[in-house]
Parts: C-alpha cells; structure tokens; sequence
C-alpha cells in the first residue's frame, strides 16, 4: 500500500504542529509520499518583496514575478527544510517538484473568462520516476509546481497535485489518498469538531450537498476524493494533521469509499 | 565515464550565456552531474527583503535569515528553473540539495577566530543514491547546499561540492571534473584571455605560485583540482563555460593533471 498524504498550508506555517506531524509522517511504514502546500510565507515574501498579488474574483493570479516567489518559497525554503527535518528523524526522503524528473507535467489553464496566469491543469504524472523513487526506499515530498515541459515552471493546486499523484499509481498499485489539515474531518456541524462525518459516499454526498450541509469550502475536496476513488484510488481520507498515525490505519476521520 | 561539471554564478546570472550553456550540456552523451553557483539574485532578494549581509574580512556570514534567502533562491529558483529548462531540451534532469536523499552531510564550520554562521565543512557524499539517479538516465542539478543530519541545511560551496561528488565516484567509476567559468583557463596573463595554460600538474603548479604567475583568486580552484586529481578523479578541466562541448572532449581550457 503507497500511502499518499497532502498536507495543508496551515500546519506548514505551524511550527509545533508541523514538527509533530513530521514526527508521526516519519513513523509511518511503508511507501509514502507527502504533498505539501504553501501556507503563508510565500504572500509574506512577494509582500516584503514589494510584489503585488493580483486578485481577481479573490482568486490570486500567477503572474511570472509571483511565479518566483512561490518556487524560491514552495520548492526551496520549505521543500528543503521539510526534507532536512525528516533525514533527521531517520526517513530517507528526497523532495521535488513536478519539473523534476518530469514528474508532473501541465498544461498553462487556459483563458476563459478570467487569466490566472502560471497556473497548471491538466496533470500528467511519471510514475515509472515516483516507483523508481520508492522503490528505492525514497520518501517523496513534493513542493506544488508543476512544468509545461516547455521550460516554463506552473503554480499548480496541491489538492490536485495529491490527487494525480494518488490516481496515477493506483493504475498499478494499492493506493491510500489522505488529505491533512486542522479539522477532525467533514464536520456535520462546522462549528462542532466533534461532529464528523465517518464515512460518505458519492449518493450521500449528493444529499448532503443537496440539504446545504456541506461547507462550501470543503465541496472542492470532497468532489477530488470521489473523483480518485473511481480511478481507482482503495480509499480517501479526510482528517486532522494531528492524527495521522491513525488515519494511515483507518481510524478516525472521514473516509470517502465507492457506492 | 561520468561528467561532473560546475558552472559558476556569473552564468547563472547572464541569461543569454546561461541558455547557450545549457543548450550544449543537454547534448553532452552519458552519465552527468551538473552543481550550479548561486549568482547574484540571491544578495538581491536579501537586500530587498532588508536582511543585512554580514561580512567579516569580506567573507559573508551564513546567519539564519540568510540561509533562509539562499536555501530559497538556490534550492528554489535557480534550481528548479535550470531542470525545466534541460527538460525542455530532452534532457532528463532532477534537482537535489545535499539533504536530499542524505546526498551530502556536512558540519557546521567550527568557530576559530571567525563565526561563519550556517555552513557546511566535511562534506560526505552517498554515492549509491547518485548511482540509482544516474543508472536511472537521470542528470542530476545540484545545489549548493548540504545539510548536517540534525535537521540543519548549511550553505556550501559549489566548488567544494563538485570536488567531493567527483572524489566519492572516483572510487568505482572513471570521473571527470569541469570547472566552467567566464574565463577561457588558467591564464598565464590575467588580462589576455589567449594566454591559456594547456595543463599543469603539482610541480608546475608550485613553480607559478613561487613566480607569483597565477591569480590569486584561482588558487583555491587550483588547490582543490590538485586534490581531487589525488583521490582518483581522471582529469580536472577548467574553461569557459561556452566551450564545455570541447572541454568534456578534452580540447581547449586548462587540463590538471598528475605529476
């Protein structure tokens, strides 16, 4: 079983939270591969920086300068000390982006209505490089970049990113997606942390979403996870940072399965 | 053979020289290791970031901020823009910093008359993770930075990278090492770039030191070719980095040999 795990920007710009989990991610047996998001410090950065984020609909657009900024940040600062942080706990990890090794690669989105800029879509992952990685007994930690092959580097969604990663192998291997960030999982209640919903299904979704019950902001990434399960992907899992030691093994969270 | 080449950070820095440079080491057959310098975006980004360059009998200190800036600028831009664009030129390429992989530890400088902050002395190299990349038809773009094991990234020299990936290899494989700068050689006359010493060994080399014929700033590039020569590197080459098709061929620039 690969256990593929994304991460969210809000533990990464925790710092106790983030040496925790990568405490607990270490221990974790077995092929694993971490997606990390970006947090705060790149828009901390571009700020100091004197870069100017152009929002449009308050969605941030990726124009070259930003580009910079999010691959010194997301590729560099963190990749590297997230990688340094895990040799030291004894996990053999090498970190990349999707240039590396063409791991992933993009396509530009295209212009509709609004230009995001270097943005990616369209993901096409390697996955005779990533096996070769963990066959090795490599840990892969991979920063939200991807390529156009063309030389031009794309700010790239790491939700996306994870579920690529996790879709991709499943054609050849079992694979586990779980999706970390600083909620128990889909809560019923939003203001109730206690009140997680264990398990859905695409139909339970459906009436869910119908009843108005799911937060907004979670729709995106439920609608990712039952997309992976029908490629095939063994389980999705949606839960805290916290608890990923049990969330490898099933317990806790919210586990999206097949009908 | 394996090709292990640095390039210097006054190409990294020219767009135009960089492209032409990477353009023909795409095209270089078999096994290569290329380790970039940093330039000059790095002390850029720290000026407009407003992090203060410490310098002591004008050698930079590595403080923790600073680290912080090269680890983002080296590891992350610089790194990740020269693998898609050898991508782009078929060339298929993974970036690494030493702590990657556990690719090169180091440790900390130790403190004599001068505290040079974060960086790394001692370096060693794990060759066998070079070995599975390289096997794997992969080039390997490293940057300049090692860590310490403990969780610590350390700010290290290229030259002094390049010269421990070439010596480890040296033990089970047949390496050559390429310094590539902006000059065309070891000049005999530091201002006629025709004056190119074709090779020299220890003896020469102690006689032009006692002569005071060679620049001073190209003694440690000397020294350290001189060393690697003894650990069993086949030849050391230094040149213009335009002229790299022809120095791994072993034609033009100066060839450090054995006595």
């Amino acid at each position: 079983m690969i256990h593929v795990v994304k991460v969210g920007g809000n533990i990464i710009d925790n710092k106790e939270a983030l040496q925790q989990f990568l405490n607990d991610f270490a221990s974790i047996q077995g092929s694993k591969i971490l997606i990390h998001g970006g947090g705060k410090i790149a828009t901390e950065v571009a700020g100091k920086l004197g870069i100017t984020q152009q929002m449009v609909d308050g969605r941030r657009i990726t124009d070259a300068l930003t580009l910079d900024v999010i691959t010194m940040v997301y590729a560099g600062l963190i990749n590297k000390n997230l990688i340094a942080s895990l040799q030291s706990l004894g996990c053999e990890s090498i970190g990349v982006c999707g240039a590396d090794g063409n791991l992933i690669s993009a396509q530009k989105r295209v212009v509709k209505d609004i230009d995001y800029g270097l943005v990616g879509d369209h993901l096409i992952v390697n996955t005779s490089f990533l096996s070769t990685l963990l066959q090795s007994g490599k840990t892969i930690v991979v920063a939200p970049i991807t390529h156009d092959t063309k030389g031009q580097l794309l700010n790239t969604n790491a939700d996306t990113i994870a579920e690529s990663i996790a879709s991709a192998l499943a054609e050849k291997e079992a694979v586990q997606l779980i999706y970390c960030f600083d909620k128990k999982g889909v809560l019923e209640d939003v203001n109730d942390e206690n009140s997680v919903i264990k398990s859905l299904n695409d139909s339970q979704v459906a009436i869910l979403k119908s009843e108005g019950k799911i937060h907004t902001g979670m729709i995106p990434k439920i609608d990712n996870a039952l997309k992976t399960i029908q490629k095939g992907v063994q389980t999705v899992i949606i839960g805290h940072a916290s608890e990923i030691k049990n969330l490898v093994n099933g317990i806790g969270g919210t586990k999206i399965m097949k009908d």
